[in-house]
């Protein structure tokens, strides 16, 4: 809102389905609502769909569209590179982009290996040293709740961690005859609960704590193991908002390859165990991302279902009026509140990616590394394959490097 | 638990039904949980149908039996007299009992009249000069929650009150084919909604706040105006409990003479606005009562069907971590906790009424007021009357005595 | 998203404090996840300052600015005037913009007496014979889960509509050291608590239920009789956001001159009791916007601090398994929100807004009457004059024209 | 309550401590709000000190008291041993009292290994062939509301169960100053947190599913490993109640040497995947006892901090109005609740207490097995022995026996 105006910062965004619906409202939305350093400008849309993808760039407000993203490689003009897609393409993607000089904000999971994480990731530094940046999507880290968990943690306010118990609750799979999407498929998602939705928690466990994993114990169960192939149009992701998340059934039956739950038990690097749960098969919770933090002084806990809210236990308080607080993240001395609206007045699913925009550009424009890195993402990739891995091995304990 | 036994205290009850149940469980199981000064017996039985009561005294333990109060008044080793008969008997046999020195329990609303009520208060000031006691059934009071709210207020943690919101919902009556039971006629049960659970969160607002009401503005309504009549054995109370909550239908309606539905508006004595809503007809809500008080300072917040619980908000807490605390008041430092489970082995309905047990006990060997006073109870009947008198005049302000 | 492009609808926002902000992003968004008949451009902003409404055409979006509302009336291309000013200036520029053939979108309360609301449903009724459409923003009706209790109550749902409990909570006054901004003057706001956000809950028991008010008995109260004067930026409602919520002190203090609360017991025209509640001195409620209606098959229960979820018991499930359901009002299943996200990522308080646009550019390209309509407006304000007519008599029962 | 009254049924209890005191409550209890077909006597109290003994005996309720436990099994008039003593002497004491035809109830964990557990069931076994009966104190099965999810799982109402994911959460140790109770010993409780609470939900596992576990991975944590001494009157557990859960520190420390927090993951003989957490550290949570089981058609969802209410989700509901549903389970239609108070006068901790006997009289006199039998504590000893064994080899597989 100040004198000058600012920079642009032109964007190419490579999907346009789910993803790239909540990214497209993020970049039209973050500098209506945030002073930024930079004007990101929603340059260029990319779809294999030459019809469907100008379709969703009028839609969605992108200026041009192009069916190849090597094209937004090759254009000398793009700032940035945000990969929106499933995530068997995110590699060469990326990759790319970064040895282009592009700075790239990539959808999680970051990749489908640990392999290809990891050259992602040296990709990143080798960028960076450049002063090329890179991210991985964990929005769920810019949910103001969230984040002030994260703040809370680090002052101090319920001292050193000792327990996480962490689920990520969803049921659109829990009907059998629902169709066999991408998200069913090992050679396009990685995995499925565990990669889809585990990963978020996997994440967040490492952003509220500070720390890292040093092991796991993991068991994986696919329940309905045969599913109705989807119709045409649903199979490319064009249906049913792009989601994946389900659309109409075709003929056919195909096999799931991915998992429908994951459990896993863990240990932080200080040693505190950690307790994982994600699945896709919980009737009746349908975005149930809860996850508590207990430390020796106090807890935290959170629920995406009402994700406003942050309840606080301060040990410190005499049990005569202790218990947990709700607090309604709602306030201006709440993270990113401040731009939005007055208390009480709830933020939704979408300002999360409004505030990672915000984030992403404004370490952009001051060189800095924005979180969560590449080498973030491939920690989230090593306890992925580590649950795996120990799944495969009767659930023996299995470090994470 | 100390040295030599506790004196005997010979009580008398009046009635068996729902209150009379509940009265028993707590003669029978105060000492077992508390140290009291003198030891409760449970003597004998007052009821009119010989058969019925004989078997409700061998099932809640009363030692003998009689089909008449007034027995109860000429024997000499009666100490108590704890009336649970419908209201439109409580004067009589208060007074009588009273008159003849036995300490007096009774149960809400304390009469059908104001009338009533102002002759009871009076003589239980001139029987407190001789050294019996009496007491009002508001049994909320000793919720461990509720006390601790008034506690907290006492303490002036919410700093000077400002207002009162209170509700007692329940859906018992929504159903217009339930029979027309006592409590659905004026001559016996005073009123409806108003008086049968509106008087609780009168005498509520009152206990918690330490003020008493300065005037009204009232507005009553009969949702269904006839009702079939009850199959004999439900008409006298003896079944369903004998609560007077239902019950089978027989043939023939009858007229509905109370309330389904008590509003108002009030003033407390500093002028703290209060809003009171009573419905039986509150479709899903069991026994909502509940009371938020907002203070200068903060507010508490107190559901029934929650019952364990008080919701606390301080505002000097910094916005940052501010919000209502939920506090499980199971804690040994909680009002009458300390004598029962470890923390969150939550209390029951029943509770209330040992801890009024243990309460009048204590007063009754002390030789002190035990609370609430029949005072305190004709100030709710008052408030009751002019909530009344003001829905039949337009709902215009009507001031209490 | 069909083939040929929609016509533009080129609007004009007077006022861009809060509300417009919140407009804004309405204007800005609606299209882009749902299909309007009509293109809505942002044209022209209106503001009294011209540093200060250029910085926040740019901020939000607007294409040109003016200081003078009346430019708007005259110039021939804007086809819509939103007027989102405090609510002294609502019936002048109304009026205005109808007699000048622009559709327009009025802020509530709708105006500051029931003499302007008249003038202004009439002009509205003129207008729409001329093709020309106005409406109100009562944004709650746009939340999925109250269009869905709407609807739910129209299908017959909870049966005849029996009570109905309505509270709005908030507590940005309960600090007497708060300003005295324009919410504070009568000559500016019309009233306090009562018009400010009783009028939401008047708005919406008449949009649930499909009724109207036939009396009310009110009363008001005002806790805090003088308050700091507003430092010169805040006055004007250019700073916090210029929603008038808050702001820093100057010197010098000034007497408030609206009500803290409003307290209200009401009837619908089919005479079921309402009691209602407003209040900014609500320690701990946010933005605590409940309503319950009870009818004779069911109940519907909200809290707009959990905005996304809608309770609904059904009294037809038998006892054993009947309750209060909480049903996430994500589902694609919900009112508007097939065009946002997937089940359980909730929508926030702006979204309101947004529906708010789409459902008026409906009206306007289907030349329908978009609701709530002038005549609705006008309704809640001759209900808003009846309370303060009661309170000032007493609290008497006051028929609603 | 009907004509000839019911034989006496002569109960002696050993230890009078946490357990003993809510087990009196049950005994004193039972008869006055169930017809039962025997009638409890509380004749005899067993304690090692004399004086604490009888005083425990006035204050509860019991006729006689005994320093020797052997002394109960030697008199013939003693019909039921009520084992309520730390799980070290449940074997020897047990086995005498089946062996000289007493029925027994044992508080759980049943024993301290496997071993014992073992020898417990094969003499139960015998026992029950000559007509004597046994049972374990899991007396949460006997909670309204989980005794209602058992029915409704038992009807198919959620069809197959999927999933089970269950926490019992307390926070009493996570203070580390608290002392060294009998509880954190390993050779007087057998083990911490897993068998302490784990044992219950996985007993309640078990008991909602009508299965049994196939096989665990554990993984076990001692966050504090060193202790101040208890003072001498705690270590006994004659101070606080004599729960073992709190008391006074002495002086000097001693080691912890069991667990703090036991996890688990493991698999119902159906396959179906099971979550546990058990700890004493989740600063907030007070008696966190929650469990969630998925089916293919529903779900149900229960926490002990909120003991009257199972929340129900019914995957046949419509999307527009599904949600899970708070069933209150106050209703005479739930089980053991026709004898208590009306709807949503909720029940309490001991209440389940009351009901396990109520089962455990009618079973006796029936001559039938009461439940859960020795067989199913011995599978909860062999699960939580398979939990350690996995802990202890790097959390493997661990097949259950």
């Amino acid at each position: 809102m100040t004198g000058t105006s600012p920079q642009p910062l032109k964007v190419a965004m490579i999907g346009y389905a789910f993803m790239g619906r909540a990214h497209s409202q993020a970049w039209r939305t973050a500098g209506r609502f945030f002073d930024l350093p930079l004007d990101p400008q929603m340059s260029l849309l990319v779809g294999r769909n030459p019809d469907r993808t100008q379709q969703a760039a009028a839609q969605l407000g992108w200026s041009e569209t192009t069916g190849d993203w090597r094209e937004v490689i090759e254009r000398d003009d793009i700032d940035v590179v945000d990969i929106c897609t499933p995530g068997d393409s995110h590699a060469e993607i990326a990759l790319a982009a970064l040895e282009a000089g592009k700075h790239v904000m990539v959808e999680k999971p970051m990749a489908n290996s640990v392999a290809e994480a990891e050259q992602m990731a040296r990709a990143a530094d080798h960028a960076a040293a450049r002063g090329v940046r890179s991210m991985v999507g964990f929005t769920y880290r810019r949910v103001p709740a969230l984040q002030l968990a994260r703040e809370l943690i680090a002052e101090g306010r319920i001292g050193q961690v000792r327990q996480v118990r962490a689920q990520y609750l969803q049921d659109w799979l829990a009907d059998p005859s629902s169709p066999l999407t991408w998200r069913l498929q090992r050679e396009r998602a990685g995995s499925g609960a565990l990669g889809d939705i585990g990963a978020h928690i996997i994440d967040l466990t490492c952003f509220l704590t500070g720390e890292r994993f040093a092991g796991v114990s993991g068991m994986l169960e696919t329940f309905v193991s045969e599913r109705p192939l989807p119709a045409e149009a649903s199979a490319d992701g064009s249906e049913h908002n792009g989601t994946g998340l389900g659309g109409r059934s075709g003929e056919g039956y195909g096999a799931v390859t991915v998992d429908d739950a994951a459990l896993a038990m863990g240990r932080l690097s200080s040693g505190a165990p950690v307790v994982l749960e994600a699945s896709r098969f919980a009737w009746g919770r349908k975005n149930a991302m809860r996850i508590e933090v207990t430390g020796s002084l106090g807890a935290l806990s959170f629920d995406f279902e009402d994700m406003n809210v942050l309840h606080v236990y301060d040990a410190g308080e005499p049990g005569r009026t202790a218990g947990f607080t709700r607090v309604l993240a709602t306030e201006p001395d709440h993270p990113y509140v401040q731009a939005w609206w007055p208390p009480g007045h709830g933020l939704g699913y979408e300002h999360g990616f409004t505030h990672q925009v915000v984030d992403f550009v404004h370490a952009v424009a001051a060189g800095e590394q924005p979180t969560p890195s590449f080498q973030e993402g491939l920690h989230v990739q090593r306890v992925l394959d580590a649950v795996e891995r120990s799944s495969a091995e009767r659930s023996t304990w299995t470090p994470v490097e």
